[in-house]
């Protein structure tokens, strides 16, 4: 079978080895596709060394079919359409007060253990989530992310009819875009790639570059001088941050998607002015995958066109150039299997 | 009729004015004790001068009696004990969305109009909550602040058995710790003014000095490694900002009390990491009002030690001089009818 390996230093290579028998409580799958994520790329560029023990398969946005099924797991049969869930909480202990997809001692598998990015692959059983006999693998490959997108619009509480500005058309912001569209509310998406702005268009949303219009002012235009309900920082960029401040309504909601490397200067005086809220959102619960999986069953959400690229897994050096190279593209899938 | 007036410049001056009838929809006051607040040592400082129009009487935390009912006032009777909640809302517009307590043409009786540091006062019939009969009228004169505390820990859903850390113990901070712990709630107070931290021990509480100790650990060691439940920051100082995301546990509620007049640097990744929660919480609803009643006349909460002086109306100069001189004191209360 052939796996790919991060290496450090921007490097990644493609070896062949033997496929491994799935250990007890351990599905194997034979991966059909995977997504290449921003946190891929922050470890391709070496942001994440301290974390990464290299040498490292990595990938965690897949789709796959059940290969083999190891001892003591029942439930799965070979040849079922599966998609994995990839949070290992087995080190959960009493002060993480059984919220285990946060656990303190978390491990994200694709970051802290190997990956999706190879034809095959071992994971623990409960990770799995069924899919449909019918589902497309390659749209299944966007539940990992769009499960992000479902928990970030979950924790909002968002109601049908309410605003909700999207801060940031990145493929994170868009899925947030299309689940918050999808449950009622009046969508609108601050983004400063024009050519992302053109695709979020194309998808029927309201898109608007901060840069050059003064978000504010429109939407208070928007919504009637109520401004946002529900606002997703999904930038992670200090422009927004001092936005969303201001973008939020009376009891506005701010839900924290982004991941801020750094602290940032946040107008606290706001919060207590508007009595706004701030609610961190990370990954996601199992309830979310089960609403990502029925919404790309569905088939409501204009995911097709989510996906710029699909490239043959060997050529993954290739794949994280390009990326580089190519800003403005959404979701690049892996095939695994050619 | 003694009347007090700011002048502007640090200057207060005590006039002999005529008594008002109360117009239609008002009833007048004589008041009975008036609290000094942080927002009135704040105008004396000349820190509010754009926002007060001086010549003004300013005073918001007050007790009083009804003294003469205006037209078209019906539920008031002369000689009934009375407190006002200061709040002017009748600008509220449709942007706000009905949470009128916090609406953007809000105006501060006593601040944005004439308040309480005077023998009569003259208000809308609105602003009223009855107290009974044999309710003490100086330690009324704390339901102000106490429904601020009440307000806070309602916003905060805080529950019997959590742990409540509160960063500050002003006389806000005190008052928040002291419904927190009447909720059943486990408090820690962490202050940096030895007489204040003494205070709090003479309450009961835990209270320690974050200069001296590690306050993260600590609330580790008394928690079993869970960390805070709810953090209310009352202090509005940076330092407090950067711990209150570090003492707060997975899925922890901030709530933000203090006015922070400068945004502040903020690790937004803890609240992505432990999926934590910011709830900005500003002034009362009525609700509030009558929860501070019910704790003020049930006498459960140790209120007259937070009184630490009572001085004549026509002293104000002087206690507000001493106020600055004397950063340890509580609540003085001013006493309007000597
Ligand atoms: N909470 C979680 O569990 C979770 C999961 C996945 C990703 N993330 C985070 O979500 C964020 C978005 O992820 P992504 O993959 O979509 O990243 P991305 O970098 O592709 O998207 C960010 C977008 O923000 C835009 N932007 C930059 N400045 C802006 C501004 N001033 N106003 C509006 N938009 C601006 C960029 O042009 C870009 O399109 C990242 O911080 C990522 O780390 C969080
Ligand atoms: N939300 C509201 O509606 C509302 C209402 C009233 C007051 N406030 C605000 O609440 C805050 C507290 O009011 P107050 O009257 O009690 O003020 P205060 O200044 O008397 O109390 C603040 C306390 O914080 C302490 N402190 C300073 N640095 C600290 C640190 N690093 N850690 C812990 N404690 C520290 C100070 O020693 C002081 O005792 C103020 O910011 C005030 O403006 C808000
Ligand atoms: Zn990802
Ligand atoms: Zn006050």
């Amino acid at each position: 079978m052939k796996s790919t390996v991060y290496e450090g230093n921007k490097t990644f290579t493609v070896i062949e080895r033997e496929m491994e028998a799935p250990a007890r409580g351990e599905v194997r799958i034979k991966v059909a596709y995977v997504g290449v994520c921003g946190t891929d790329v922050h470890i391709y560029h070496g942001m994440m060394d301290k974390r990464v023990k290299t040498p490292l398969t990595i990938g965690h946005e897949m789709s796959g079919v059940v290969d083999a099924v190891g001892e003591g797991v029942s439930g799965f049969h070979i040849g079922e359409k599966v998609v994995v869930r990839p949070l290992d909480h087995r080190g959960q202990k009493p002060s993480d007060k059984g919220i285990s997809h946060i656990c303190e001692d978390l491990k994200f598998i694709g970051i802290d253990s190997p990956g999706a990015m190879q034809q095959y692959w071992n994971v623990p059983a409960f990770t799995l989530h069924k899919l449909g006999a019918t589902t497309d693998l390659k749209l299944a490959a966007l539940i990992e992310p769009l499960s992000v997108a479902c928990h970030d619009v979950r924790m909002a509480e968002l109601k049908a009819g309410e605003t909700a500005v999207v801060l940031g058309g990145g493929p994170i912001g868009m899925l947030v875009a299309m689940v918050a569209r999808q449950k009622g509310a009046n969508v609108i998406i601050s983004e400063v790639n024009e050519t992302r702005i053109g695709m979020a268009r194309e998808w029927g949303f309201t898109a608007v570059n901060p840069a050059k219009i003064d978000l504010v002012e429109f939407v208070k235009g928007e919504t009637g001088n109520r401004l946002a309900d529900v606002v997703f920082e999904v930038s992670g960029v200090q422009a927004a941050v001092d936005v969303m401040t201001e973008v939020a309504g009376i009891r506005g909601r701010i839900v924290m998607v982004a991941i801020h490397g750094q602290p940032k200067s946040v107008s606290l005086f706001k919060f207590f002015w508007k009595e706004l809220k701030l609610i961190g959102a990370r990954v996601y619960e199992p309830e979310d995958y089960e609403e990502a999986i029925a919404l790309v069953e569905g088939g409501a959400l204009p995911l097709e066109r989510m996906i710029t690229a699909v490239r043959p897994l060997h050529a993954i050096q290739q794949v994280f150039e390009d990326i580089d190279r190519q800003p403005d593209g959404m979701k690049v899938l892996m095939d695994c299997q050619v």
